[in-house]
């Protein structure tokens, strides 16, 4: 028996008034529907169902590399409608879990704990128990426990409307039970839709147990409606990462200001100042200190690396004991070797930075391959590109660059060479040499300072 | 029958510590009472009347291009005596709405049902239910629902203790009333001041009816009397203006990580990373992108634009498809043709850079006229000023200007020329030429690198 | 009879999965055990003893600047244990308060009104009620409400795990009594350790009357496992960091984005925009105004200075009225003089700053000085540095130093000189000169631009 995971994601979500598909916006840097795969994927011999619709092209593009079954639904008549247009290609003794594109915090255990319930019984629904269960389906119980109905708010008695347990509209089902119950639902009500909820009555009706679980955490089926509700789970999302951080044995100044968009990984005695973010596959290892308000992505930092305030690290790799910022940008394919610094407002840009050299101050180094122990003065810049290409700078170990100095690529500068203050290098400079490209300076007694224009 | 709103404004606020008169103390970068005056003005044939007396000269001048009738209250001897204050100047056929310049989330909805509360009665009360009401004076209501007497917390009842609907000084009366009434009160009080509240005893006592609203949110009738009372509404405040912004289809991040101080207005699909600040008319058109940690005030962003982290936008008009930072600072003046790019530590300020021009790195672009294509290099200057005067720069489509380069304005560079790094142009540059100043490079070998003085 | 504060201190604090000692772990920027020491050392007649074991050597060494009775705990058999260790060292007749290095919110004023309690009685208990006590020691008292035991959680009836007043652990005894006690203790329980808690038991059946403290606030007995909890007093102390500099007359913009991590004094009508980080000892004058997101540490800022967004100022001393950010970073030793300005993408490091002096852009100015009035042009660079020595670069009242220049220390520029655009000044510059040093400009017609190379 293999599980069919049916993932509702054709809605337009009109409340969040996007262009983008509703299952689309992002929520940790990702979009909703990625986390539910993500939850999906973890259940054993699941086979994938998408159901799309209001962008499906944009949709189905967006998750190409997955193994998905894409079932189109063009027009939008009902949860039930929408389950149904997956049902030809699930084979009748599977089971079918039914999940939405826009509830995107459940997590795989609660799905698995579900699921066991379904494999004694033929149906399962996951249910929560909400403070103010206003607007909600509930969940009405015999004496005995068993789920009897889902009576929605607006037909709920006095005394059913004090019931808390509300239906999420998550279930697993036998496909035999559903093939034979949605050709069975109607459309006559209010919305005209055709309800997936309407199977619970058919069940009970036809004396077949509706087994039920009570999700622990309301968040896990909270669906997103509206930018207000997107933001609250990406809040009780971004809290839920921070948590473990934290259990990981990182010190988390501020967890309510930590933003986590991907993965990120720590060693022992990491510490993370407040207002950074992280983004896609980050690792910090032991005693990675990062300053406040610092932007990390898709780096790793070796041992001891300290990152200072205001810096921007991406696509970098950096070794241990490092020093970078404050106000340092270091982008993609920077890589600093072990010791080395780069100061405020340098940019570093596929570049190789030796171990122990320094950028202290206001640089601009790309296409470089800077040697060990080298000191680049504020100020220099390495001029790769003359407009349609891009060439490399390459300086030897134990080089010292002169402040302001510019440093036309393709050139060479040899090791332990020196360039004077405010040159413009565009010939190699051979090991040990001084290079120097500076006007005598002319000081001019007399001069009489600009006058205030009458303009 | 005319509104005179009166709101008194004359308090010191000796709880602020401060020099600035307390209705001016900043909300959402306003001061308090504009934040009042602006609810009071969308009220209907609205006259607006504000009581002052501390810093009475700078509370006025602040407000110097309204229509106010300004009171003067030299001594503040309550309530009371302030709105009589106002009187002289109110016909006795007037409504008189009382309002307070440290109550400033007061919304115009709740003020419109008031009044039309005191256009059937003669005299209508703002009440609020609070859950420790600890301080408070309390609405003691007969059986039938009647207001009967407004009873101050030290003279309560154990049982009148218990109610938690209070007063909030805040009412609308007609002025022949206030005009009878207001010559009664008596200052034989503890705090020695007049009270306005007792009017409602006379009300009660020669049998007109006191009507009453109870405000839905607590917020709007805050007052401000200390820091802490200040940042809380501030907060209060910010999350509605955060409400609100994603109402109208804005992602944010976390809206408990925005300050809006000013307008800020949204096309389809923007997005509002974490830590960003609007001060001003902001507008962002549909799909505009806000890295984190920007600052923007009073600033026009076209379709599609990304503003990256850490920069900082003022008065500036950018165009569709731009892209600005990380670390960009746009000044007043500066204004971004279609898909112009200015990158990190970057500065432009009164200049208009044409379509697709790019500055990408450490660049100082003042004055100037930047053409369409133009690739400014890292490290330009325009040097703008002398000392004394401004002048300009201007550079052609398509020229490319290399690295470190200074440009003495007044200067200019044609169309397709090429400047080489490191030069400093005085002389204006034709269409097509290459510009460049530089000293031969000399290479020394056999130098001796400075040695450790022995200080 | 002197006090003897025992400060327990041994632990390793497995769960914060650190190589730190646990109480070295920072809260608001200082070791926890240092909040504890902090409190303690304001009791009158207080010796401090401190029971190491876990990381022995490196909490001794963090605190050897203080007057501290040192005992080790080679093995944590307890706090029963841990208390024995500080014994030997104390009188007979002394007061015993124990407290832990891993609660670090303990105000002096609880611990005052704990040992008042001491004096009348011979044994105090601090005790707290929590809204949900489970897990903790529940205080049993009888009818007329003295203390009668301490039940542990497991150990507990029905009835008395309805007790929400729990042990702290924190307590005051006369050393006599310990000294009696400790021996007594058995390590016959589960964990097989020696609790302190059991000397209540003890005392109750001597007959001693064990008089408590309820603890007005549940922050201040709360106890550090792991780096959750850390985070969340960081978060409780710094929400009170923040109320005490509103009441002192701050505008916070937002209480929960402040981070004081030391001690910053205020002036009045400060204003503090959100996101800002405060170390050390900072203190803002009248009217000082710090934009959003600055970091600001251990430095003096004069009446009615403005930082802007983005700004990093460390050791710097800043006079009245001056500009300093966006974007500016003072390093240490950077002083300003009146109206000094130092603006975007800007490092100043051991300088003096003459008033109304301005560096406005993209400059580094380090070891010099720089006279009244003057102008510091974009991107000038002090070289200051030869790869070994620094040496001093001064700049004269009412210089004039264009864009782009090296100044190359050491070097003087005088008085009411001029520094042409693009310069390297190597030669001293006397007053009112105008020094040049600048390759003549020339313009090449028919250049051919570089083509796209076939790479």
């Amino acid at each position: 028996m293999a599980l069919a995971v049916v993932t509702l994601a054709a809605g337009k979500g009109s409340r969040m008034k996007s262009d983008l598909p509703k299952v689309l916006h992002p929520l940790a840097g990702r979009p909703m529907l990625a986390h539910v795969l993500d939850a999906a994927a973890q259940l054993d011999d699941a086979q994938q169902h998408v159901v799309i619709g209001h962008g499906a092209e944009s949709v189905r593009q967006q998750f190409q590399h997955l193994d998905i079954h894409w079932a189109e639904q063009p027009q939008q008549l009902g949860t039930g409608h929408a389950v149904a247009q997956a049902m030809p290609a699930i084979a009748a003794e599977d089971t079918v879990l039914v999940l939405y594109g826009d509830v995107p915090l459940l997590q795989s255990q609660t799905l698995q704990q579900l699921l066991a319930l379904t494999a004694e019984q033929s149906l399962a629904l996951l249910t929560v128990e909400l403070d103010d269960p206003s607007g909600y389906g509930r969940i009405v119980r015999s004496d005995d426990g068993q789920v009897q109905a889902i009576v929605e708010h607006k037909d709920a008695s006095e005394e059913q409307r004090r019931i808390r347990e509300v239906n999420t509209g998550i279930l697993a089902v036998s496909a035999a039970l559903l093939q034979q119950w949605l050709p069975q639902l109607s459309s006559a009500n209010a919305q005209g839709e055709y309800y997936l909820t309407d199977v619970i009555a058919m069940a009970v009706e036809q004396g077949i147990a509706v087994n039920s679980l009570i999700a622990d955490n309301s968040d896990e089926v909270q669906g997103v409606n509206d930018r207000q509700q997107l933001a609250y789970l990406e809040r009780r999302l971004q809290q839920r990462l921070a948590e473990q951080l934290m259990i990981e044995g990182a010190t988390l100044v501020d967890p309510a200001r930590i933003d986590i968009r991907g993965q990120v990984t720590v060693g022992k005695d990491v510490y993370i100042d407040v207002g950074c973010v992280f983004e896609g596959q980050v690792h910090l290892a032991d005693g990675v200190h990062i300053g406040p308000h610092c932007v990390i992505r898709n780096s790793q930092l070796g041992a001891g690396t300290k990152v200072e305030a205001f810096s921007l690290v991406e696509q970098a790799q950096v070794d241990e004991g490092c020093s970078v910022g404050p106000y340092a940008r270091l982008r993609p394919g920077a890589e600093l070797a072990a010791g080395a610094k780069v100061g405020n407002f340098c940019e570093v840009k596929k570049s190789h930075i030796g171990q122990g050299a320094k950028i202290n101050h206001l640089s601009y180094v790309g296409d470089a391959s800077v040697g060990a122990g080298v000191n680049i003065g504020a100020g220099t810049i390495t001029c790769n590109y003359d407009g349609v290409n891009k060439s490399r700078t390459v300086i030897g170990d134990k080089a010292f660059i002169g402040s302001n100095t510019a440093l036309v690529a393709p050139v060479t500068v040899g090791k332990g060479a020196t360039v004077g203050a405010g040159s413009v290098v565009t010939k190699d400079v051979e090991d040990e040499q001084l290079a120097i490209s500076r006007s005598k300076q002319r000081n001019i007694a007399g001069w009489q300072r600009p006058q205030k224009s009458s303009d």
